[in-house]
């Protein structure tokens, strides 16, 4: 056998979402790309902010001397500034280059945080429903998954989230605004989290810590301001990328951020800039570092996700949906009419709609739809919602 | 605790290496960086072709839609039929957008064919000396190196590569031009390694992937070519990146290729890019994807590294040190004029002369000396060097 039984195992489990894609490329191909009403993928269709390629172009005209060479696995200490300054900001604490580690992309942070702290056998408390690859992330550093559900509205259940920690548990890991609920956790929620972690520490004399995965923290919406985590827990480390608010998915590149008097500091974060280099992202793309103290802070407009999401959330619910308002990221969570959410998602394909059965974020029974899709093609998928809606409704 | 204690591990291991870094940071900041001699890291001192920033720029100034987007994990379809034809052209077999992936760097492809292949507890024959990050991302796959030795001036040693093959043996890595010797492997013993695999494979009824690592391929000299591994052998698995041959390392740039009848083909390409999702890499920068088909081919001046090679080497010799002549990449590997290799660098570092021993590269009582620097750094060097030697010559 040439492949690894367990790499096996994982792509037949995926299988089914797989073979939901290959249908749509099969529908695309039949019908034309432009016929069929793709929500299946979280890819901003947004250009990024002028500035960015404007700099970029900067950055290429007057190249300084290796600009593209190696740097500390951490990243440049320019860029680390920059972030730590905007940070500082954004959370009323005092950040430094210190705690900033550059990253392949939010995917390469997490994996390098759980890398750098999970003993083998560990528990990472994920929240139902999750981002899919959160399970292969800790796989990944030999840990294991402990599912957490939501609350009502996807909302943080902090009892939830006690009853299960263990011995074993090393972190939770929470996703606000939510992949792919849009769920934003509210300040009370948070705080009460920090201070069960603070507790939990007293009591146990050990450390849990909070990792926070905050790829959309700049993509909300109706003014709501996304809690601060490190206001909360003196514990918790934030991954994030510049995928999604600046259109940028594709050149992954992300940072980890670690609160300034976390336990263990520095242990930590050496830890973490070697699991980076090891783990083979080495560091974060160079170009893309040097541009980033220049567009710290900038996103693309966010009012035009919140017009999708007010267009997609009121048609869906005048045709009967039940779903929770998205307060941010740019995903609809809606229940499936009927139970085989599976079976729901190939109802919307005879309408030429893709969208991911809720299975695939530990949800049967919803379906996530991203709407980053151009406003016409939202519009003129609603009558395809409405029939297949109809066809379970009698 | 908060780290891992297997990181923990890992990284007191490399402590003597990172020590050696903090002095030569010490020495810097002591006599100014511009007096110290750092030949420590390959991390290229020449700036890439003028294609490449033109090119970039050109991307830039007219940009596509969702120049920076998600694609598929392999890559963008145009950037792998770019590669695919230059090997095509390169290796004497037709090789198609289907045996190529984009990834990050050729860390990056190593550790996603690594985690696609190997099972807890299988081998990968890795040859000493070795590149020391190797033994990292075996790890990472879970599974164990079996270091061989090399021959005669660092050659392939195909009988003793033979002698270590067990029912466990999943892949033999090679790395040439190699990363620290600048050994390149000749034909005939790359002939001789891939009917050794074919041989097993006919006999024992498995396949044992022989694993390229060649980021250095066209960094080499006197006319000389690298012998084509998919030309000896119909197992094999090329990695390789831009890094070098572009000056781009930082870019983390890079690809991976399977000879066009490999066994098990579909599986393993399906594995290899599902696995460079799931390690967090998710794809390769798009940007950089984008620039590579118009620099396909192209290189820095191979020529000013070749000088850099024989002022180098004739300078050392001419001191007494035993070295084995490079042929390819920018590194030298002579012998420590004492067993004692850290003691060595050590004495160097009195003479302001940054280098790495041996010892983390599996190969005591030698040091490397990455050559990446200016002429005059390397003239001006080799004072110091000879002081170093003679204390020890008595």
């Amino acid at each position: 056998m040439a492949i690894a039984q367990k790499i096996r195992d994982f792509m037949e489990k995926g299988s089914f979402i797989r073979k939901m894609f290959e249908e749509g490329d099969i529908l695309k191909a039949k019908h034309g790309k432009e016929n069929v009403f793709d929500f299946s993928l979280g890819n901003p269709n947004l250009d990024p902010p002028e500035e960015v390629h404007r700099r970029l172009i900067q950055i290429l005209s007057e190249p300084v001397p290796a600009l593209h060479g190696y740097m500390s696995n951490a990243g440049y200490l320019e860029t680390r500034r920059a972030v730590a300054d905007f940070l500082s900001g954004e959370h009323g604490l005092s950040f430094t280059e210190q705690e900033v580690i550059m990253t392949c992309g939010a995917a390469g942070a997490l994996n390098a945080v759980l890398k750098a702290l999970m003993e083998p056998g560990e528990e990472l408390i994920v929240l139902a429903p999750y981002f899919v690859e959160y399970l292969f992330y800790v796989d990944n550093a030999q840990g294991v998954p402990r599912v957490v559900p939501t609350g009502p509205n996807f909302s943080l259940d902090v009892k939830a989230i006690e009853q299960a920690l263990t011995p074993r548990t090393k972190a939770v890991l929470i996703n606000s605004p939510n992949n792919p609920t849009g769920k934003v956790y509210d300040e009370t929620s948070i705080r009460q989290l920090g201070d069960l972690l603070h507790r939990y520490e007293r009591e146990q004399g050990r450390v849990i810590y909070l990792i926070s995965d905050e790829p959309y923290r700049k993509i909300v919406y109706d003014q709501i301001q996304v809690p601060s985590i490190f206001q909360a827990c003196r514990q918790s480390i934030s991954v994030t990328s510049y995928s999604k608010d600046l259109s940028l998915p594709g050149e992954r590149i992300g940072y980890l951020a670690v609160h300034p008097q976390i336990p263990d500091k520095e242990e930590l974060l050496a830890a973490c800039t070697f699991t980076n280099r090891i783990l083979g992202f080495v560091n974060a793309p160079a170009l893309m570092q040097r541009l980033l103290p220049a567009v710290q802070g900038l996103t693309v407009d966010i009012g035009i996700y919140q017009r999708k999401r007010d267009i997609f959330y009121k048609g869906l619910t005048q045709i009967g949906y039940q779903l929770t308002k998205p307060e941010g990221a740019f995903y609809l969570f809606p229940q499936s009419p009927i139970p085989d959410d599976v079976a729901f998602i190939q109802a919307l394909q005879e309408e030429l709609i893709l969208a991911v059965p809720g299975m695939g974020f530990g949800a049967p029974g919803y379906f996530r739809i991203a709407y980053c899709a151009p406003d016409a093609t939202i519009e003129k998928s609603l009558p395809g919602f409405e029939r297949a809606f109809k066809k379970f409704a009698n």
